[in-house]
């Protein structure tokens, strides 16, 4: 018998409406003879709103409290969407982290999943029921509630596909699968039928906000077929697995992150070491690193400039000029205005001139790199935040062909 | 050291303010060297606002997964009040009825607690932690989530104070004690030092909504010592206990019930054995019945009346006329215009004249009564609904000295 899991967002539960509809989903595929886990998130703006009534008590709250309460919403999702399968003649469990026993580290607000436990999933599926689980929540080993982190509830959904060895793992969501390149920014942007897990991943983190990377790392490390489909129009989604079928294009989309920032630490000493002593520095403080370009030295002092969220500069910012002394530079240089496009496709540096064909797009569309940084299958150039989205449809029509 | 268990129903832990409001409570009472276990409701509306979302879904939710989903209203209570005595420097740890381990039979809606484990609050305990428990939830045995039903929070904190043998177990609320009749009623109400359980309990069955009855059996089950006190006010409350000091006046106090009704069964053929089969056929329904009088028969036939709570009278009546055949009645009357007035006290039997000063105060205000019930420490009369509030204030004028 097959065993599907299904994941839906918050959006896709937001209200009795789409509870409903999330219903009929999952029936659906119950009453095509399948075993059903279905992972849900909070209900549209709950967490949100969870953590502004925390914020109003008090602003820095310990996490483990803060999971205390959020872990609530997931749960008032998965009780709703049982009701609403019960009303459809259904049946239908719900059951949070510990009762499934998703066991989960100890770090609050941001755990890993450790194991998951069959029993009590197995027996709800061997009396043909549809197991609703809470995401985005784990119990760690003090039995304490701990949640996932951002894009939670698709690791939940993942880890629950692995442990079951489930056939398929389906993502829904607002949009109806991966696509070339965001919609919003190309009107010729493609929707994949498939992506390797490697490209979606590279895709993630460049900045596309399909799937968040954590998911995309557990399906690859344990062979989950995933798909990304529409909750709101029943059509086939994108696939993501781990060989795709050669398509005619190189490359499998385009992304943009405007969210980064680069900082230049100018007129560094020019000693050994000092490279290093600034990075570890930055790793100590769990600040992540993207893209580091060191200048050529010049007489004794020499530049270094690398890329980080934006999120971390402040945080980077002090650390740095907190070891201003032993680090000895002259003076620390922000820059928000900056955005990284790139390519991402499974053959790319195997393949020439598929960066070169990308240079090229953005050279004719007259827009300036700064910085190239490349990986196995991936290629993103740092430039002007004004110029991305330019860049963005530059390279995504020399690719896949839009209109010049 | 001390031990004393705190529980703050859903009108005192409303919204922010409120909850730093009960966190000041707290905090006093642990500064002064005791250890602290705390009991919360559901915010405010937060359970009405839940049940409404349910219904919106399904009319006829399986009460396993509304419990699942009323469940969540208490947790949101504990995890904001423990932010709150966080803020404050407080330790703190929020605990939900799973992770104490409070173990509750598999009636849900209305479950009942068997058990609870001591091993985890102990161990907060010992490290000096304030201990917030989420009220009004259970596991049973299967490990799902059940509710206790009305007044399930107060229960909960009862059970806590007897298992861990708690010195005192104080329920807050927005009223400042126990009053010898409701001061909205009567104005010269006057606000009780102590009133026995048995009383507390009599005062609860006749229409006072301050305690609910089944922590108070529990509480005199295990002997523990609660008090009723003002979570707005810093001011002492009412003890309840065994035994209380005599004081002047024999009744403890009057309470009122209009949520009653009368049903009749006339004509009802004047055989052996038909009252039994009336009132066996309403208990296999489960509907409970409170006065019960049977007309001395004329010749053939007789009547029975009864009185119960309104919200049962239609099953109750569906009960009778499906059994019309067996039982033989003529016709059903029912009348819902009628009140319960009851004085209580601990030696109301065995103090004589007590019940004539009740019958009297009502005869000089020209109250027609309709039938009486007593118990041991109880006098009930049956009166017109319309006849109530000035019963209320005449016997309790009577008894407690106010103005005629």
């Amino acid at each position: 018998m097959k065993l599907i899991v299904q994941k839906f967002g918050g959006s896709s539960v937001r209200d009795a409406q789409r509870i409903q509809n999330v219903a009929g989903i999952i029936a659906d595929t119950y009453r095509t003879g399948s075993n059903v886990i279905v992972v849900l998130s909070a209900q549209g703006d709950t967490t949100d709103d969870l953590i502004a009534k925390a914020k109003e008590i008090n602003e820095n709250p310990s996490k483990r409290e803060m999971d205390m309460l959020l872990s609530t919403g997931e749960q008032i999702s998965i009780a709703l969407c049982a009701m609403a399968l019960e009303k459809m003649g259904i049946p239908a469990v719900s059951l949070t982290a510990w009762q499934v026993g998703i066991q989960a580290n100890r770090t609050y607000s941001n755990a890993r999943i450790k194991k998951i436990d069959r029993e009590r999933i197995q027996s709800e599926l061997d009396r043909k029921k549809v197991v609703l689980v809470a995401g985005f929540q784990g119990v760690n080993r003090y039995g304490d509630v701990t949640t996932l982190g951002r894009g939670g509830s698709d690791t939940s959904a993942v880890a629950l596909a692995a442990a079951f060895n489930a056939d398929l793992c389906q993502i829904y969501t607002d949009v109806d699968g991966v696509y070339t390149t965001d919609p919003r920014i190309v009107q010729g942007a493609l929707k994949l039928n498939e992506i390797t897990y490697d490209e979606m991943l590279e895709l993630a983190s460049q900045g596309a906000q399909v799937l968040h990377n954590r998911s995309v790392e557990l399906a690859k490390k344990y062979g989950v077929n995933m798909e990304v489909v529409s909750s709101l129009e029943r059509k086939p989604g994108t696939k993501v697995k781990e060989v795709c079928k050669m398509e005619k294009n190189n490359i499998a989309g385009v992304a943009k992150d405007t969210s980064i920032a680069r900082i230049a630490l100018v007129g560094l000493e020019h000693s050994p070491g000092v490279a290093f002593k600034v990075f570890s520095l930055l790793g100590q403080a769990r600040i992540n690193v993207d893209t580091i370009i060191q200048s050529i030295g010049r007489e004794e002092q020499k530049d270094i400039s690398f890329t980080l969220s934006e999120t971390s500069v402040s945080e980077a910012v002090k650390v740095l000029e907190e070891n201003r002394e032993s680090l000895r530079f002259d003076h620390i240089t922000v820059d928000d205005k900056i955005a990284k496009v790139s390519i991402v496709g499974a053959g790319i540096m195997t393949t020439p001139g598929v960066a070169a064909k990308m240079f090229e797009a953005l050279y004719d569309a007259n827009i300036n790199i700064q910085m190239i940084n490349t990986s196995e299958i991936r290629v993103s150039v740092l430039i002007d935040q004004e110029d991305a989205n330019r860049a963005v449809k530059a390279v995504h029509d020399r690719f896949f062909g839009g209109e010049e």
